[in-house]
């Protein structure tokens, strides 16, 4: 099999797209620095638009993230067929709890459904900066 | 309902525990930081020992993530009973491709199989400083 074949069966999937595959989802991942050491947290999520707004208690996500750049991202892998998607939202994590510039007001919109325990009175909403995805295919 | 017996649903797991989950998978999530700002990619990995490796090509996890520190993540989550846990591995990423120091010794001994397609010629080791792990469940 010739390298560019194989190639073919990684394939970018445009941000029109990936907002619709984030619509159709509400677990993802967040990854946030902290003193320089990425972490990374499931978190169930919303969409407003193009912003992701997640709900949080009082822990490391809301000290850490807001002001910060993070990274959302989904993912599906299907065994059986050996095929998968991801999708990352790289951007700027706001405090959008008692805020309302036009991005704590969109997520303000959004309805994020915490299913991990522990009260979560909190909202942060990411403002993209860049949104991407790719489909990937188990080499033939 | 008690906010204590909401906290009661969200267990932490021992890292003994989390290195046999960690063992059981084989498709998780690097985080890495590049210029501030951290990305997350999906990655077939294999456990040696406590070092979590993977193959890759000459993309961002190879330019950015050797000598810095980076996080590795799996999850799991059962909509249908309302639970799911998640086990983050912390720590520093080594290029083991060449190298024979103890990470990259241990690396050469996993054998993770990468699904997504490209030529993945280079082995990346992560030397963990901190593995953790959570058990959550919906609030009743």
């Amino acid at each position: 099999m010739k390298a560019d074949q194989r190639e073919d069966e990684l394939d970018e999937i445009p941000e029109s797209e990936c907002l619709e595959i984030l619509k159709q989802h509400s677990l993802g991942r967040i990854a946030i620095v902290v003193d320089g050491q990425p972490q990374i947290f499931p978190v169930n999520y919303a969409m407003s638009g193009r912003i992701v707004a997640f709900r949080t208690g009082s822990g490391t996500k809301l000290s850490h993230a807001p002001g910060t750049k993070v990274c959302f991202e989904i993912d599906e892998y299907d065994s059986a067929a050996g095929a998968g998607w991801s999708v990352m939202v790289q951007g700027l994590a706001v405090d959008a709890t008692d805020s309302f510039d036009d991005v704590s007001w969109a997520a303000h919109a959004a309805a994020p459904w915490p299913v991990a325990p522990g009260a979560k009175p909190f909202r942060v909403a990411i403002e993209p900066s860049q949104i991407t995805g790719r489909r990937f295919r188990r080499r033939g």
